[in-house]
């Protein structure tokens, strides 16, 4: 349902008189948002926490906020970023492994069959992600990351991939902030791939960006201590994983959780289910014209129990479609 | 060499001289430390990555200061504080383990023999964490931990385990982050453990609290999600470890490190490495009188290729007879 200009100004005149304002429309922190439901459950949510002397206010140190990446903070289709990314890298490494041309997953990949490569599932991901990923230093890796996120672009939009992030949650991260929220990403993406650029995209520093992880050696080069990539897999930070990454990597339960996918449902139960208030949230993707629509059955992305769930315990389902008044920044916007 | 009183004057009537103090008594940041070569080194860094405009200046983001835990934050004898803890769960639980009286090392300890049940070496400790430790949710342990803190006394000294803080390093802590860093215990200790007190204790929170992990499993009790501890190590945060555990936990180098033994080593050596500004300190047990003197043959602490390293390099070695005023905080201060 899209509101009108006329009952936005009714709105606004009947919040300005109950004198207790929460979203000022001069000061609206959430501008790419619709008014409506979802918006007004945030501002509500943040309202109550943050008020001093009330049952429901939250110190500052427990105001933890985490966010699933791929579809939930930035665009997901028609693969996740990292895949992309990492065929990509199975291109220009190609002629130092003339044996991918006979091993699958990798042949598919270099005879451009797309589809061929995933027909090994997640076995497949592993293994094109763990052959690109690995042998480098970590310092290295990072810097290939930011190049590749500095000059790529999406084969459907044209964009960068930096400008695939989804303009409301920015504003959500920075709202979020401002108002004494620490932000982490808890996702199923490789934590070295998010860290490269979620500072400068998402204004998260490293250190609150957890992720699959890879196995890794310490080794001495020239007599410096370096960090080496191995390739084999360390810990999937997806479904039961993303409690468990929050607890090893965050040590307290957080009080918001925001995804967009089944591979997200634990992580919000593990919210919801902590004492005192909580706010869960799913970004449901319903803009078949301006983006993507999907849903229960995708394969990228899949939001099946997770939508009965948010249905049976009242968490906040955003439409893409009808919350949203704009999807990625604008271009004039991008810092390029 | 102890000061004297006049030779802190002398000393303080010379720095104010020179006119480009950066200690000043009146608010001295440090006060538990002697002048001298350590505090200089500590007060000369924070002043050139803090100058804005300087060639060696550090950005906020990138002001990351890690901490080794036991020898170096809090004591260590005569046994790492955790152990004792182990001790007291040993005693606490045995009635429900009658297979432990036939066990080592739970028989020896049950006996009051801690030599024998030491013999074991790493192996024995690590069974004795594990068979205390696990079974539990996170948050009943985390309990269990606070109340343990809040109320069990070291058996030489009669203190409350958090009263065994080095002021001196409670200090430097505050010092540090009031100039923009971010400070991080990095510990062979369990991670959960110190997390249960590091806030309180060090004013560091827990997702700033890494060490050592053990396995856990997702389970839902009741209808709710909780995370049940393992008897099964997943990751010992020590030595080459503690690099690692920087990588997958931070994610950037630190700019400044501090230790207190050889398990250390790597990652003052990862610290040292980076470019820029670095800052590495040990602190060297060399009190006999106040408090306990041990180095190169230690088992609990040793550090041995770390000094002379540190010699080598010419990295701050702290001597806690000299450089130290007090040790632990004055009883007074202590909230309880």
């Amino acid at each position: 349902m899209k509101t009108t200009r006329r009952q936005n100004l009714f709105a606004a005149a009947l919040v300005g008189a109950l004198a207790f304002t929460t979203i000022a429309r001069a000061a609206d922190p959430l501008p790419s948002w619709n008014d409506g439901v979802a918006k007004q459950s945030i501002v509500d949510f943040v309202a109550k926490v943050t008020k001093p002397g009330s049952l429901e206010f939250v110190p500052v140190a427990e105001r933890i906020a985490t966010f699933d990446n791929d579809g939930t903070l930035w665009a997901e289709q028609p693969l996740y970023f990292q895949f992309l990314f990492a065929i990509d890298r199975v291109k220009a490494l190609a002629p130092q492994h003339p044996e991918w041309k006979e091993k699958e997953p990798f042949k598919f990949l270099l005879a451009g069959d797309l589809k061929g490569a995933l027909a090994g599932g997640e076995h497949a991901l592993i293994e094109i992600v763990a052959g690109t990923h690995s042998g480098l230093t970590t310092e290295e890796f990072e810097k290939i990351v930011k190049d590749w996120i500095a000059t790529a672009k999406h084969p459907k939009t044209g964009r960068r991939y930096s400008e695939m992030a989804y303009q409301p949650m920015l504003e959500l991260l920075a709202y979020l902030r401002a108002n004494g929220f620490k932000t982490f990403i808890v996702s199923g993406g490789g934590i070295e791939f998010m860290r490269a650029f979620a500072e400068q995209v998402y204004g998260i520093p490293p250190e609150q960006v957890i992720g699959s992880t890879g196995k890794q050696k310490f080794e001495m080069r020239d007599g410096k201590p370096v960090l080496v990539k191995l390739p084999a897999v360390d810990f999937i930070d997806d479904k039961e994983g993303k409690p468990m990454a929050i607890q090893k990597f965050i040590g307290r339960r957080p009080i918001a959780a925001f995804g967009n996918s089944d591979g997200d449902l634990q992580m919000l139960q593990y919210t919801a289910a902590g004492s005192g208030p909580r706010f869960c949230l799913y970004v449901h993707h319903t803009d078949a014209e301006r983006k993507f629509a999907y849903d229960r059955k995708s394969s990228i992305g899949r939001l099946d129990k997770g939508l009965d769930e948010a249905a049976a315990k009242g968490w906040t389902v955003v439409s893409m479609k009808d919350d949203w008044k704009t999807i990625f920044p604008a271009e004039k916007k991008i810092k390029r």
